[in-house]
């Protein structure tokens, strides 16, 4: 059964070993193309310090008016702080990939993750390119979420399925992760495919609102990457436009999956934490709280040590910049309560610890002012967090 | 010879072992008092969710026009977020200090650091206290810096000698990190001692301004703490008002001593970081930059290896919200260049090794717009911090 992008109709995937990557044997290319130029939806980086490939990805949008024939890309090398050359390459990617294919450069979409400061191997890459071209399937979706990863332990696919009464419309997608994730606008290289019938701008606007609630509600250690894409491709191939809410709804099923697989799989991470802030006067107000606490290093890593340090739970709202009234909050782990109105209660250290032996962990703080919720998702700091980022480069 | 908070005239302290702390034979209590009350600066944490000495603290220094006989210490357990129950503690600690001492409550400062949300012994406490009166001497600087100690692994002192045409004035004083700490107003306890003549008034705005200089520029791990208490003492014992610039410029000597002391014994930190950022419009835009870089565990984890990922520092600066042109930046790692003209540089592994391995690493970035600077410190992020606060209530 064909998986993740090739999942709907109208695409073709592969992923390679270009040799992009220092350890041997691992895929680190992929190419994803549709039979013509289709229209595409993407959101990047907000980072002002923005990879080569985001620069010549969102102009060839411009260029194409979003309408795309081809995404490429290399893991292993994230060709960003590379000055005129890191351009040129980015653009010699996309020539090249539009020669392979047969369409126009600006029907390309580039993207590139992976070590930040360096230059790519080109003829690497371009042989990669001829290699993808060759390699290209309707059941090359697994393949291409391999050629993607850099740190993550997993490949990342979903897809779902709408039915319409004129048939069935789907939605797949892959993503990779899983360190420099703190996504302002979308997560390090995220590209969901669907057969829906759907004109740019549409597809444009449900792009960037299901980003909001999802990639933009996870954070594995705060750091916003310089690469972040995360695109929408509608190929057509199922002649059905599906009604947009419920297109919504589906895609928003897909990339919260995908964020999630990102999180249980984030670097060293051992545990997946929802984090539910409500009783604020609006839902962001109930955003940035929860973010805050979703990148307190002490709160993190008192997961890690399945220690019900709650306290560090208030301490990092308090520094949030919302304000609110301490003396009302509540405050849950799974369905232990530990502060109401303000006030610690008595707690089973041991049912505490059953509840942070389980791989995931929702936290409800309540801080009883308003109405305002929201919902953010992270994960656990760990040693081998510290063990993978103490030695990226090399 | 009599060091920290006992070095200036005028001044006695002790530290004891209460029996607060869970691990046994660590001081744990710690008293300063003044001959009469006299004036204080203090400032506190921002963090909405302060802990109850906080509150009694500041509501004392109302009620005594900032004067201060006193200032009672505990560390072991930080009475945050303890509710009712917390509060009463807090001012029974304050009561029974003056009891001790002879004085009003409301000229008693209360500080308590360590553990949040569990209520302190209060059997301890106040054993502790008449403990403490009976230990205090001119020579007790530095026992009172050891017990006022968390996970510090050695105690901070630092003192200044001000000579005036009059003679001698002298600033002593004693900090307590090491997590939790990202200050804003000031650092989880710290106590100055001077025995110079100043009106209240004078001295809270000195302190105010030397805390934004000083503590208010370093992070371990970007955790505002619910505790920070930031106290300027000054007994008049020298009978001797130096120019307040002069003063100013000691205070600020003596209390980044102790922001650096905090910073080399950061939880699990392996350096000291000092980070300059220039060209920016205004001097807060740099400061704002250079906050993000220090708190960027993606940084602070490659210094920890010794890897020279200078990507992360541009990475980091580009998501802080301050608006500067890539392309005009320049990094340097010690005398290292990495970026001209915001073109990376080819450099020397071995070079960069070699000013990686020192204790100690200035990194410097200037994004070329303007004449805005400014000066962070911070420490690395290494497995030793994880394993701190992976387990700390237990």
């Amino acid at each position: 059964m064909s998986v993740g992008v090739t999942f709907p109709k109208g695409f073709q995937a592969a992923g390679v070993i270009a040799g992009i990557k220092k350890k041997v044997g691992l895929l680190d290319m992929t190419l994803i193309t549709a039979e013509n130029a289709i229209p595409a939806g993407a959101v990047f980086t907000q980072n002002l310090v923005h990879a080569a490939p985001v620069v010549v990805s969102k102009a060839n949008l411009e260029k194409s008016h979003n309408k795309i024939r081809a995404v490429i890309v290399n893991s292993g090398c994230a060709n960003a702080v590379t000055g005129e050359e890191g351009y040129k390459n980015a653009l010699t990617m996309a020539q090249e990939t539009a020669q392979a294919v047969g369409c126009k450069p600006e029907e390309v979409l580039v993207m590139s993750t992976g070590v930040i400061g360096q230059q790519l191997p080109m003829k690497k890459v371009s042989a990669g390119i001829k290699e993808l071209k060759k390699s290209l399937s309707t059941d090359g979706g697994a393949n291409a979420a391999l050629g993607i990863m850099t740190t993550d332990t997993k490949p990342k696919k979903a897809q779902a399925v709408i039915e319409t009464s004129q048939g069935e419309v789907r939605i797949g997608g892959m993503a990779k992760g899983v360190g420099m994730i703190h996504p302002n606008m979308a997560t390090l290289i995220c590209i969901v495919t669907t057969d829906a019938v759907f004109e740019p701008e549409v597809l444009k606007k449900i792009t960037r609102e299901v980003a909001d609630k999802s990639y933009n509600r996870i954070t594995v250690d705060g750091d916003t990457s310089t690469n972040d894409t995360f695109a929408v491709l509608a190929s057509g191939a199922s002649g059905i436009t599906p009604d947009a809410a419920k297109f919504s709804e589906a895609l928003l099923e897909v990339c919260t999956d995908l964020s999630k697989q990102i999180l249980r799989d984030g670097e060293g991470a051992t545990k997946l934490i929802t984090l539910r802030v409500s009783g604020t006067k609006t839902d962001s107000e109930a955003t940035q709280i929860a973010k805050t606490i979703a990148t307190s290093l002490l709160f993190k890593t008192a997961i890690y040590g399945k220690d019900a340090n709650w306290g560090r739970v208030l301490a990092a709202a308090g520094r949030s910049g919302v304000t609110f009234d301490p003396s009302l909050a509540q405050l849950k782990f799974g369905n232990l309560k530990l502060v109401e109105a303000g006030q610690p209660l008595a707690f089973s250290e041991e049912e505490a610890l059953k509840i942070l032996e389980a791989p995931d962990l929702t936290v409800e703080l309540n801080v009883g002012h308003g109405s305002g919720q929201s919902e953010v998702w992270t994960c656990d700091l760990t040693h081998e967090y510290v063990s993978i980022n103490a030695h990226y480069r090399t």
